[in-house]
């Protein structure tokens, strides 16, 4: 028996890695694991609790056996100290990292049972019990038996929020559909302009879709009245999911309440049903995809983000037989980088991959008929019909929402006829809930359609987005540099950030939204800015100058302090790599404007440089081309 | 280090029970587990893949070394043939059961990495090179470096549901508003009457909440445009927060996409950040509970379905100080059932539990202002406006959906501040995602208003359910008993029920959907129908004469048939307990007429009993009732 032993030794990572003077070490008790209420645990104790398998066995052996010794037969702390758990294993955290690990940022929100930080949790009783001698001294009489305080509970965990100005308070914002991008607060009469919401092209207010939508709910009615399997199966639900299969030129696509859970049912069920799946993803992914690898229960390996070299090694060192998908974004919405899409199909394709791609943030915004960035890798193609090929064709499953760009609610999966029955056969989360209403989906349909062909939203949006950008950094605002249309602007502390954006909606009548940890990492607090069509040069004026006068007021950090401290995160770091725009000139349809105002503009430009830098805004090449185009777009996007 | 090993031992559920015999009897490979291209496994070596901590590490190897033998320095057959899994430990199992055994009958949903049928997967190559000599004697060359074949995979999981009888084929049911319970397919001109959807009240078509609907989608769009936290926070959500609170009489509630993402993010969360929480689950849980439960990775004990005995000694063998959440259900919505809400408070307040009651089937549908069974016990005491110390009082968490009888889309919970609050703050289920639109969350404010207001269309909804039970048990069409609204009608065969279902939608124009494995046990198929206010009498006859042709015509089991095998799940049971309907006749209010009826009807009765059985629907003494109450009722519900 000993021989056996000796051999489970020899592949418990834990076992196998310690020696016996470390778990000697690790047994004794230290007082800084002594919880405030008696009991002491040993550090091998608390490694052992997270165990996924001791962890069990040892609440099943408290619980047998309530307040006495916790393992019969072995004193408690003998048996525990022992046990072997799998903390210390440093190599194979580095290749299965828990959520936390994957999204630092989001530790917080995801920290569950096993958060690596000590002390976890508190002892629990049975400990107490097994070491009388340290258990009740601090401890008033009758604490064995009292039951657990919930509401305690939850108020420590919200003191933690506040104390770690993680708690969040949400702002009263009723974005109005005939004054967009307007909004009221609480009271009607206190209106302001609203610069962080993702309906990003407006469509939430476009005429089209409120039409159909009012339509659809006098003849359908309010609710779907049933999950898709009993009674909410309808030509809304069957016209969207081919339009979205349309779209992205899948075989199908399956609708969900959520893209949330579209990426949570997804991954969990891939995850779970491929025989010994393993799931890579990027470092910086979105709650909703880590929360579905987690349900997965499949191996995940984080891989760096936006880093193909590092995502090559590790999917390398699988042996190529293994199912294993890869998932990413395309978009990434706090710091709007934008993923290396083709080198990742490229990598999956060698190593026998699938890949997962979320779309959230650029359906409806990229690509020739709004089908995200992988369509718009390929514009000329996609422009002509011709998706064969292309790397949106490589891709295997996207995923989108109908609640950003779309302007309604619900996401959605996209893939092959046979991977989107599979979840929608198999996956809880699409199958045992309500469908989402017929006006919903009759109102997201009309908004993709209308997407799919008409360019001028987009475009403008594109082009607000490079004259907010522009003037940002006239003024040595810290916009993080990136290709997409997100416009975060670097606080990098977390009052600071709150103070600004309760100065820019108090002082200016501004919405935006400071985005503080978990959101962002602590210490790359941001505001994060979203230009709409509807965002026209006097409502960028008002920011550019509320943002101007509120980083004077604070004193936040311009582009050239952190510029002296050598750069952070993109900001002011010397020699970067050109922010090109994903959308170009060319594709924007005003490359010819450009090389004709070009000349005209860098002469103005050179007598703005030498006027004083608190000027009035007077725009640069993007202003002047915007003034020339916009009305052109307009036209298009409202006419045809 | 052998005495470290012998007490590893000691506290390994798997190693404490193996005998070396019997791992030597597991190590050997058998050939039902040899797989179709090559490869042998063990027992131990299936059993030990699911070890949480022994499958990552093999896993781990296996990467690490890619197609060389598993375990360096050990074969890899005799590696894992000693490797100390878990999966044998039947008490362990039986306190902590995987979903699969929380409920049996959804088994085929959550089965995932750890399903205890052999074999739950096919070994992978690294096992075939680690054993060259099973190997590769079936296997095509070049399988070893063959990549996962990905479609294969999605074509085999869609034919195990065809072969089973579980594959889902969706209706197209499009339910008209103006013409409510009539919904029209695929095309328009082919009008089906529905029968089973769950917009119970039929509010989804209510003039009020499509009005409201109406004006807010004018006011502020088809979106919310944003998380709660960035722009999604409006005055629609607090308004509909408080109405919640208020319904439950609790101090704050918080609204999700759906009573699904509620369930499975408020147990999540709270069982994952609560100290050792354990969770103790009713056998009939809905899939969102159990995936809740699942996710939280806390400990799980299921008890039997409203088994108030097996609860309280599941409680008692639990520390007191532990924190634990008792998950449970008003109305089961497959059977009809409903949960002894009452009895599981004492125990939770008796063993420092708290109480996470789902009311989705009931919410709208009991209690004087609609809030659910809970408020339904004390009848009176709400009616009168004193909730303090009534049942509903003391339950910790209600969840309820705004997508049944509320007829839009969307759920809650309501609570304590301070609960809520946590929730809001800690689940990345609510936090991560777009707010429900405007529209939406007035709609279901407005519904939810109405239903507190009035009682008309609850009542009547339970007097239709009375009446449909009545015909057809006068019929010996097997109606599964149960005190609730819910009319179970059992088939007890998966293809029956489908050809039952099928031939009421194209012989009669009647939907029903069956209801099949895995959403209930096999053998227990049934069709579900849920009657509404507006099923008159004209569509139930219309209803129970297509489903006593549909019978004959199957040969389908009656009562009787189930009656003389001893009766099956309350059908057809000799002295089964009366099943009284919860809405009690002083409750609907017709007590008093139905004292006056009561002698002219038995009279009638008598009369039909000596008629032949085939003779028309003449109806009994709810059909009577009906007659002389619908209009004074519904006069009711559409003014005040």
């Amino acid at each position: 028996m000993d021989a056996v032993l000796r051999q489970s030794k020899a592949v418990c990572p834990f076992m196998r890695n310690a020696t016996a003077a470390g778990l000697r070490a690790m047994s004794t008790a230290t007082p800084a694991l002594t919880s405030p209420c008696g009991g002491a645990m040993s550090k091998l104790q608390v490694l052992a609790r997270r165990c996924p398998v001791m962890g069990k066995a040892m609440a099943i052996q408290s619980a047998r056996i309530g307040h006495a010794a916790a393992f019969p037969g072995v004193s408690g702390k003998a048996a525990m100290s022992t046990f072997p758990g799998h903390a210390k294993t440093a190599k194979a955290k580095l290749h299965t990292s828990s959520a936390q690990e994957a999204q630092a940022v989001d530790s917080s929100v995801f920290a569950g049972r096993d958060k690596v930080q000590l002390p976890p949790r508190l002892p629990t009783k049975q400990h107490a019990s097994a070491n009388p001698t340290t258990a009740t001294h601090t401890c008033p009489a009758g604490a064995h038996t009292a039951k657990f305080d919930y509401e305690g509970f939850y108020a420590r965990e919200l003191e933690k929020k506040h104390k770690d100005k993680s708690y969040r308070y949400f702002n009263n914002i009723n974005r109005l559909a005939k004054e967009f991008p307007r909004a009221h607060m609480a009271s009607k009469e206190e209106k302001v302009t609203v610069w962080c919401a993702n309906d990003y092209l407006g469509m939430g207010r476009h005429p089209q879709v409120l039409k159909v939508m009012h339509e659809t709910l006098d003849e359908y009615g309010a609710g779907a009245g049933g999950t898709r399997n009993i009674s909410g199966h309808n030509k809304h639900a069957v016209e969207l999911e081919q339009t979205i299969a349309k779209l992205h030129a899948k075989e199908a696509a399956l609708v969900f309440s959520s893209c949330y859970v579209a990426n949570d049912a997804t991954l969990a069920t891939l995850g779970s049903k491929m025989p010994d799946c393993v799931i890579l993803s990027d470092s910086l992914n979105h709650a909703s995809m880590i929360q579905g690898i987690r349900h997965s229960g499949a191996r995940k390996i984080i891989f760096k983000h936006n880093d193909v070299q590092d995502l090559e090694e590790k999917l390398a060192s699988l042996p190529l037989h293994v199912p294993k998908i890869i998932a990413f974004e395309s978009v990434y919405s706090m710091c709007g980088s934008i993923g290396p899409i083709e080198e990742i199909c490229d990598l999956a394709e060698k190593y026998g991959a699938i890949t997962f791609l979320d779309e959230v943030h650029a359906v409806g915004m990229y690509g020739p008929h709004g089908a995200g960035v992988a369509e718009h890798l390929d514009y000329e193609a996609h422009a002509q019909g011709r998706p064969r090929g292309t790397i949106m064709d490589r891709v295997d499953i996207i995923t989108g929402t109908l609640g950003k760009a779309y302007g309604c609610v619900g996401g959605y999966i996209a893939g092959s006829a046979k991977l989107v029955d599979t979840v929608r056969s198999l996956a809880p989360g699409f199958i045992f809930t309500t469908s989402l209403p017929p006006a919903v989906m009759a109102g997201a349909r009309t908004a993709i359609e209308y997407q799919m062909e008409h360019q001028g939203d987009r475009r403008l949006q594109q082009l607000h987005t490079r004259a907010v950008k522009e003037a940002l950094r006239e003024r040595d605002i810290p916009v993080i540099p990136n290709p997409s249309h997100i416009v975060p602007i670097l606080v990098g502390d977390a009052e600071l950030a709150k103070q600004a954006s309760d100065k820019l909606l108090q002082d200016h009548g501004i919405y935006v939204q400071s985005i503080n940890y978990p959101t962002v990492p602590v210490g790359q607090e941001r505001l994060r800015i979203t230009p709409t069509p509807g965002h026209t040069k006097e409502y960028r004026e008002e920011l550019v100058n509320a943002i101007e006068t509120i980083w004077t007021e604070l004193g936040i950090k311009r582009t050239s302090d952190w510029a002296a401290e050598g750069g952070f995160i993109g900001v002011g770091v010397p020699d970067a790599p050109a922010d090109e725009p994903l959308w170009t000139d060319e594709q924007l349809g005003i490359a010819e404007a450009a090389r004709m105002l070009l000349q005209a503009a860098e002469a103005e430009r050179a007598l703005q440089n030498r006027a004083a830098s608190g000027s009035a805004l007077t725009g640069g090449l993007t202003e002047r081309l915007l003034e020339r185009e916009m009305e052109g777009l307009r036209s298009v996007s409202v006419s045809a």
